[in-house]
């Protein structure tokens, strides 16, 4: 576990240098990524490389024995660039070209892009294939960034019609998966479809689902073009992509496929923001579980461990508002990550940066070099981290499943404005992450035998090798809860001409009768093993067939009909949920999960922002909160960091697992 | 009266055909519409026709004595005809493409599409004219949904500045009629005028109108080009539209003119949600008068018993929520429908559509073809209908003027957010209908003397034949209400040399001396007849001049002033509104019209969303809330349906008028 | 001080004229301003002048001694024009054209246009060179309005090129001056240079800058080509300008060089809707000081007595609302204007217009030619203005420095919603006023040692210059406030290479440690000599050197950290405020800045909306509220017009100073 930063020497004199890289030593950095952008600086005129005064950074860190990351500056094509292919500019839907001007202005489907991006990858790969202190690459920045992931060019509609022919195949074959008799949308060629540009109403839910695999693929294939080539030069170093927080368009499983790791970017309390009503205390330190929901599904998608490539350093540009974090946040942050398995934690940047869109993005440095209140947060993180052994992987018995498919296709035809997949995912996942559980985010596909309890939120897209293997799951001893929304359309984005949960419905016991978008103002009220709970957004009325009834609605429409069932299967049981639950019935089912499964939890949800964390037998408890907790540890609990008092905003790592120290935690903020 | 339902047979397999016929002779279905947006399996290829599926559906359904309505399917144009004419795509205001994707992407004045049109037209008048199970057809589909009335293509600017070269026969005469001296806006050729296209500040207000006036002839053109060439095949088959709720866009009195009657597409819980802020009973059965005034404009449009071509099975796909209807709305959708002079109401659709933009539309069945909840609704009512004896014609005593022109040049240039012309009119037919009241709803140039009453919500664009006509009506012993914003300019949208109400005020016995778009916060308080009410977004300050002052403001800048008049005038007197009364005011400037006019209604108004109306002697007693309502009718009141207590979303029919059953309804839900 | 009207004799019929100007006379009209918009009248094809019927007027006019302003026709560039140069369309940032059909639809860059206004300018100013009646003109009318001052076209492309080549020199220096090293933003020539069209992410901030002095520029320069060729045909006659409100994007001291004087159009109640959450008040009267800031910036911007070139008569078109004025107001706002240093008001406008856009926009008659409410106020005003000896000019000891430049800076990258840089200077400017205090807006560089008090918001944009005019003028005893967001930046929009605020901080004492963008939810109070106080939006957190700390914050993340300070600095004393203050506060920081400079201000602040102004030794008392106020004056206090009771809406004038007066107003409202 080490900590790294995020350097731009191309951005300050090259005096500077030395006495940056000094101070970077002192500060415990162990990595630094840089090139990032850099593609003006590498290449000033077509064919006219210029590498060294990057050569002479990484001399200098590598003389430190700081490690250097690389980046390939593809997400920056230069001026001149550009005026040589026009073309590489991507269009919005209307056909507005997204100009030269700030940064991302590309086609992935550009054929001359893929051309130049081939010809610097390739030069940057040759030229430091032998340089020991280049360890890895980072492949270009947060692909998709700026809503740039998805673009109408005609590049685009060409390499759409083809990759829609490898997939159905022929053009009868597209119009029977899609169903194109609805509204005359047959189609006689592949050539004659575009992306869904504008148009007087809603597009084919079958095109938009294809065009969003067909964009995420485009990606998949251009980082895929870039890792082969870097591997070419050199297998040893690592190649990596930096994520962006609970991202929507691309599907990260794929992407690392071509990767040794994941690694994302992380801003916590730009996040909160974007969620909207963020609590004070989310303004300072974000919302521990939204942050580490990306830590697990980032190292679930490349199954290994990951790094934080960009980690927040202080105020930020971005969000609507720039609250300076709380005393101690840039510290817990790196510990946070910790204790979900990063290996390494890199804060962006080294110094503000001067000129340029991001001046109102700190740094661990200010504007002029003096240090700023990130150093302080960073270099302690950093010397903790030296002190720790090393804690191994992080070891999960839940998983939660999710699927990238399912998020296009509920998201594009959600039929009410309250349903976002990624809140009813998370829903799922704070309940497990507030009783101290560890979690893996993995595709339905993924092998789950290694998993005591599964959650399976909104299988929308079903078929019937998901629905075997889930009841292969069950089967032999495996506890699932299967929600709302679930084996409703086959893999084509159509209707099953079937009740939904499809072919589900075996291993749940239990058909839908009838779904309602409920509208706020009507009661949502629901009876669950004799207690009473709210819901929300979405009710479906079942058709209990040998499922037991566990929950009915209790007010509005659906009064007295059956709203949650559980169902034996074999070995395991399987619970169906066939509403959006309020917070308290979702912790409720959970628990009842966890009971059936044996999976050890806390016996009482943990406060607000206040998470344990097991790694390797070691446990890290973060407290995201303007209150000191106190961890009712044993007596003869040993901490490695912090005590069984945890200040605001600060941690302590306990030598043992969650359940063996018995962890309770009180808030003295009652 | 009968029930029939919207059916596509194209998007299921033919061997399930014999089996829907067979459900829906079982359901009481008398009438399937067909073929709408189906041009693609009737023409898969240019001149490829290929009719024979229709035909076998149409023969199953003629075996059964179920009659077909067929569409013209030119909402939907194919995509091959778009590859041969895309020139047919419409364009937004700043020159974007409406493309092929979804639907309604054709212009209307096009000249290839028409050509294409009348194709189609023509083969398929030609090859059903003479099967007796067609009895009818209806031309396109929603003319104008999803916005596409307006168009902005160059096809377009051609047709206007021909349009306006028709009506203002020389370009000083246009100059002249709209005003072209502000901002030096002179034309010099009438090509030289385009649509009102993307502009740095506002666009001429009688170029908008003109336009307005344009792109609603330019549909009633293209349905009258369908018209004719149908009944040039057989003019035994009757001849219909689908219009919209309260569609603003097109003059439906217009389109009429070529229609045998009109029919329009009902969802009232959907429009509920569009007009905004919805009570529970809306979101569950929409607002009975906000669908009724739909009834009976289509009904006054077309002279004729009109039919409602789509009526709301169950959960709708395109508002922001989608409850499930109140069980029995499906039903009670029906009989209103009825109450109002419906010949019949047409379910859409008869199965979920597994493919395609609307999936979360329901049918009668479900997606798996097993029986929806609506399949009950409208089979009971079915049953129910064909039980009734036939109740003849609605008859209105009070009408209500209605003019597109004045929508179009008032919502153009409401002068404040808070006027809306569909609302300020909705506010008056609201109240008749509380009242229990008939209402017809026609153009300001109909004849009027059958009418005891004629309310005249802002009667904007005035000429001297319209206040000659309302003189007339006046002095022979009508009794009129006129509201605030009318006579305030000329046909071309130019304000009068004059005061308003300009050639109105002799008639009304008043002018206007000053008017306010107030801001919600400004108070506004008027006394109306010595009880003081509220009113809202408007007043007018009035100069009376032969008139009686009966309602003056009491607070604000207006305090004191004239707010309302009457006027003896001839035998009949004229009532001036100068301000926009809140309900109660509304409720009773009303009821004082309909007492001075002698016409008989309820003494007391009815409550929120309970309706009773009259149709040939019998009455309705819709009950569109939660909570049953009781009817105090006389002891030997005999009821056809139900009985004096009317459960929650359900029905009763008298066999006796509204007033001669001198019905007086309780809530028991106080 | 004298009164005029807006006058547009080619809406009306010629038999009109004589009988207009004759009520002109009667209302004691002074000038007249004509001919604006006039093009397609004055030219109706291209080189067949029509100055006849303009004539006609002028001698109507200048036989009743009334003067004419003529304004140059080029806001309206008629339709044949655009036929004949479609290229002088503007575009939007995605290149939509700006099309015919409203008004200012024409390119400031436009080598076309400048020619066709050459044309037109030189025609006029040689046709009324000699005509003694026309005393000046008016360049055009309210440049930028509609958001028009901003084109990104190519014309515009290839100018914006030119100038930076003007303004950088050679491409290198630009690229170091902007810093774009960052995401590879390297120029390598001029021309690759592009006004900031549609992007995936934001613009770099130092191009956004020079593109907002470009295009201010642009517009200086458009302006004097106009300016100079009316002055070649006559330069006794005077050259103006109408300014708008607060308007953002035109530099008015640049354009003012070219300028014998500045004009500007008040609407009040427009304004106090635009800003937002009006009071009753504002919704009637307008906010006096948001009104009075034009007066003084535009009285300061061309260092001359100013007109207002166009007065709201009453109700007007372009707000949500339109409410009627204040009985009085119309009256009122001429007043208020003289108070602030007006040689003229001038009342738009003459008569409410029969066609055309501004149909819902009064006049002083309304639109069937009877007197309107408004000519009451304006007539009124006329015979009280013409009893009152001239008062002189306006004298202030306190300026408040103001920079556009620093305006585009901040706002375009605020990096907060709630930063706006007018609102920030506004609540400085308000607190003075409401001490009675007369307020200089000069820019930074102007003389300064005339100022007994500087008030300096936001000098965002600093350099050596700059810093050591203000260090000169507080060395000789000047007392200066600055505040936050000072001396962040250099002149290119780059970050300083030092705390802010950079060169200033010599002279303040201090230095900015950090700052913090912050959230509503956030607490933030400060305590200041010794009582606590509310602010918003901003803290900087002060590293004091040899300031003394006066202000401290008192909650939150900055609890206990340095907020203000105070610095003796020779003979004088600056203190820097580094954080947003309520207005409270504000009030406190800027009466212990008059007590320190000893400028005589009332001792308590003046009511909302009632405000005392001094001009050459008289005191206007202006009262914008519903209730009357009273003067607390000393006994032989003289009255020019009105007593020591001003009744709501209404105003009195003193014949003595504000302070000589010893002015105390109580409010009988409580």
């Amino acid at each position: 576990m080490s900590i790294g930063v995020c350097y731009f020497p191309e951005h300050w004199p090259s005096e500077r240098w030395e006495q940056d890289v000094e101070e970077m030593v002192e500060a415990g950095i162990e990595y630094v990524r840089m090139s990032e952008f850099a593609w003006a600086q590498l290449e000033p005129e077509r064919d006219e490389f210029d590498f060294e005064w990057l050569d002479t950074v990484v001399d200098h860190l590598h003389e430190q024995d700081i490690d250097v990351v690389l980046c390939t500056p593809t997400a920056t094509p230069p001026r001149w660039l550009v005026d040589d292919h026009p073309d590489i500019l991507q269009e919005e839907d209307d056909g507005t070209k997204r100009e030269f001007g700030s940064r991302r202005h590309y086609c992935f489907n550009s054929e001359s892009y893929r051309l130049e991006t081939a010809r610097i990858v390739d030069e940057l790969g040759e030229h430091f294939a032998d340089h020991p202190g280049v360890v890895g690459w980072q492949i270009d920045n947060e692909f998709g960034c700026h809503g740039t992931l998805r673009c109408y060019c005609n590049d685009c509609s060409a390499a759409f019609s083809e990759w829609l022919e490898d997939r159905h195949g022929d053009i009868e074959a597209l119009n029977d998966n899609w169903g194109t008799d609805f509204w005359s949308q047959q189609y006689d060629r592949f050539e004659q479809i575009q992306p869904p540009r504008h148009t007087a109403a809603w597009h084919h839910p079958s095109l938009l689902l294809d065009y969003a695999r067909f964009t995420s693929d485009s990606v998949v294939e251009f980082n895929a073009l870039q890792a082969d080539l870097l591997n070419d030069h050199n297998d040893d170093w690592f190649i990596t992509h930096n994520f962006m927080d609970h991202y929507p368009e691309l599907d990260s499983y794929d992407v690392c496929e071509s990767l040794d790791f994941a690694s994302w970017d992380s801003y916590p309390t730009g996040f909160a923001q974007e969620r909207g009503d963020p609590s004070t205390d989310e303004l300072l330190v974000g919302d521990l579980d939204w942050v580490s929901f990306n830590h697990d599904l980032y190292r679930s998608a490349a199954d290994a461990p990951f790094w934080v490539m960009e980690q927040q350093p202080g105020d930020i540009n971005w969000p609507p508002y720039s609250p300076q974090p709380a005393e101690g946040a840039v510290r817990l942050w790196a510990h946070h990550a910790m204790s979900h398995g990063a290996e390494s934690v890199v804060y962006f940047r080294w110094r503000r940066c001067r000129e340029g869109q991001e001046q109102y993005h700190a740094g661990l440095l200010d504007a002029d070099g003096s240090k700023a209140r990130g150093y302080e947060g960073a270099s302690e993180a950093a010397s903790e981290l030296v002190g720790l052994p090393d804690p191994g992987e992080v070891s999960s018995s839940v998983a939660v499943l999710h699927e990238y498919d399912n998020l296009w296709a509920v998201d594009e035809q959600a039929n009410t404005p309250d349903f976002e997949y990624w809140e009813h995912l998370h829903g799922y996942y704070a309940v497990l992450r507030r009783r101290g559980v560890s979690v893996d985010v993995v595709e339905p596909t993924a092998a789950l035998d290694e998993y005591d309890a599964v959650v399976a939120p909104t299988l929308y897209l079903i078929n019937e090798e998901r629905a075997d293997a889930l009841e292969s799951y069950v089967e032999d001893g495996g506890e699932l809860l299967l929600t709302l929304r679930s084996g409703v359309k086959d893999r084509h984005n159509k209707l099953l001409n079937a009740s939904a949960p499809g072919p589900l419905a075996d291993l749940v016991g239990t058909t839908v009768d009838e779904h309602e978008a409920q509208h706020p103002k009507q009661e949502q009220v629901v009876e669950y093993r004799g207690e009473t709970y709210g819901y929300h957004t979405w009710n479906e009325r079942l058709s209990p067939d040998s499922a037991t009834v566990v929950g009915t609605y209790a007010a509005g429409s659906p009064d007295g009909l059956a709203a949650i069932t559980e169902h034996e299967f074999g070995a395991g049981s399987a619970v169906y949920c066939g509403l959006w639950p309020d917070e308290d019935l979702t912790d409720r089912l959970v628990d009842d999960l966890l009971d059936r499964a044996g999976v050890e939890a806390l016996s009482e949800p943990l406060p607000d922002n206040v998470r344990v964390t097991e790694r390797g037998g070691k446990t890290w408890v973060t407290n995201g909160t303007g209150e000191s907790v106190e961890i009712d540890a044993s007596a003869d609990a040993e901490f490695l960091l912090g005590e069984a008092t945890v200040p605001a905003y600060d941690l302590s790592i306990a030598d043992g697992p969650v359940t063996g120290l018995d962890v309770k935690v009180d808030e003295s903020q009652s």
